[in-house]
């Protein structure tokens, strides 16, 4: 069973499901200040990638990491690992420091994996673009939400087999445990740094927005932000939500929030709600609550009947496999440079068009 | 048990509650065109109120009603019930007939208890406040999925014992079921006399995030119409949503649509999710999918932990109660003229306002 209680903690293991032979698909890290690493690395490493070398300037998170990932030696410097023999570099550094650490990688050869945020200013969204433009290296972004998540990836299925017909809107609710203040990095209150509310877990609302739409395109057509309960951090939101429209006709919401409360038993009650013309799919990703303190739970309604399916070691999380396949065959199967970009894009946007509610 | 698969006959039976004695408290009825008029007069009838005259344009509906209230007789005309002895008129009128129908009431002195919407334009909106204030008689509306349903009343005693600390966010989920097309009236798919899906179901949602946000006004800052999968029916607006922005700084969400697939239990699955600064309430109306084929659910988690009450029985009705005594005594206890025609005016507003999605 995973550990709920703590978002930033919280890293899925799943099935192991090689796609590559050892010492095929070698991965550096370069950042592990958000616990989201752990994530990546077990999907990495179950998808059958080796984690060779890690770097952070924090030597007490370089040991620890290296305890889950012992075939990781612990390199000097970030240079060390931007000139290893490793075909991918991970990291979870601060969000802002993400994009400029993949330019670095791409440009040393290496595709290049994120936690989300991976982008944080258009600016840099603009470099990384032109990097894998004039590289061919990827850029990818660990959209966790639903890439890891084995109930997100089971409704994929139901839509794909046609059970709610025509996807018209698709709401998430991204609710976030703050936990106690002082766990947390000064960069996590700071909005250059974090990125702001909508750029930080609002791009995973918008991925798995824009996922199940099955649209080409979407744009975020008004988004709203706040700091409700904060204040001593006054460049921290603790809400925002938005309003979505795709080129399909579908259109889309979500709500984020740092108000999970103390008595639920994970560390947020996130769902995703797609309705289709002929039925709809509620996704309660990490509890259901008052109902089973464990997550994965999909709930459908078609023409047929209720159904509930726990995903749970049902799905897997076929990403990694595909997303280390896609890097060494150049095949695009994992999720598209441009999907990735116009995500982390729409979410930038949003995040600076945000109206600011008072409070 | 409430018959719940056909919202259009949902008709709540509650607990005798009566604040009057027989005779004291009397009801004439003109216009059954929706079953909602069961509704609203068990909820007045179970309150000590006497169903005394009906009237109807169809004579085998006079019937129908008569069977189910046997005090009522039929009258011959409309104007017979407007000059009845009566208290309080009751309504279910075709939608857009339903404003005139209580003015009429109001200037011959009766109280007036709408089916919503109970206004569809915003011209009948100034002529009912005019005559409200003219004559000093009520314009009541039947918000049915906040006043008859014994979670939602629930719900509003968690908020006022302060379990989910400040209200910020409430989003509402209104789908409903079309059922079989020539079942429907020729009115229920011409938008001139339904009002159109946000004024007609969306009222609904308007009134119920305005109630739980506490606050004394809001606006609806954007809305969209759709009509994806009833094209037959050009005037017909199969999904509806909305955002919300309150003067205390909560703001909303509601999606409506009539795309209730067959294998659901009942007519539809409406929630309702308050969040909090220290908890969150979700209301499950009408059923529970995959975990109770009633309804009445309310799940909320704060601080202590995750509880889950199945309101039936416990919550009663209080509104009819206190909308009659306030007829009587001049009070304002049920629900404030102003409210209830702003919750009116905002709904028809974002209904002319609501940007059309192409399909």
């Amino acid at each position: 069973m995973q550990k709920k209680s703590d978002g930033s903690t919280y890293a899925p293991k799943g099935k192991q499901e090689r796609v590559v032979e050892s010492g095929t698909f070698k991965v550096g890290v370069i950042g592990l200040d958000h616990g989201h690493i752990y994530g990546m690395c077990n999907g990495l490493s179950e998808a059958g990638a080796d984690i060779l070398i890690v770097y952070d300037n924090d030597k007490s998170k370089i040991d620890a990491f290296i305890e889950k990932f012992p075939s990781a030696k612990a390199a000097n410097c970030e240079e060390d690992v931007l000139n290893a023999d490793v075909n991918m570099i991970a990291s979870a550094a601060i969000a802002s420091h993400r994009a400029q650490i993949g330019i670095k990688a791409m440009k040393c050869g290496k595709h290049f994996f994120a936690d989300k945020p991976s982008i944080t200013t258009l600016s840099d969204l603009e470099e990384v673009r032109q990097t894998c433009n004039k590289t061919g290296k990827r850029f990818f972004t660990y959209f966790s939400e639903r890439l890891h998540v084995e109930a997100s990836v089971f409704a994929e299925k139901i839509i794909k087999e046609g059970k709610i017909g025509r996807v018209i809107n698709v709401m998430g609710w991204g609710p976030h445990r703050v936990g106690p203040e002082e766990n947390r990095p000064a960069w996590f209150w700071n909005e250059d740094e974090y990125g702001g509310t909508i750029t930080d877990i609002g791009c995973h609302q918008i991925e798995q927005i824009f996922f199940y739409s099955g649209a080409k395109n979407g744009k975020v057509v008004s988004s709203r932000k706040a700091n409700y309960n904060h204040k001593n951090h006054p460049s921290f939101q603790d809400f925002a939500d938005a309003n979505l429209e795709f080129d399909n006709g579908c259109t889309g919401y979500f709500r984020v929030d740092w108000f999970t409360p103390s008595g639920l038993g994970a560390w947020g009650d996130g769902r995703t709600l797609i309705i289709g013309t002929e039925g709809y799919i509620e996704i309660r990703k990490y509890i259901d609550i008052a109902n089973s303190s464990e997550g994965d739970h999909v709930y459908y309604v078609d023409n047929e009947g209720e159904h509930h399916i726990c995903a749970a070691g049902k799905a897997g999380y076929p990403f990694f496999g595909k997303m280390i396949l896609d890097c060494i065959n150049g095949s695009d199967n994992a999720m598209s440079q441009d999907y990735i970009l116009r995500v982390m894009e729409m979410a930038i946007t949003a995040q600076q068009n945000a109206k600011v509610i008072e409070q």
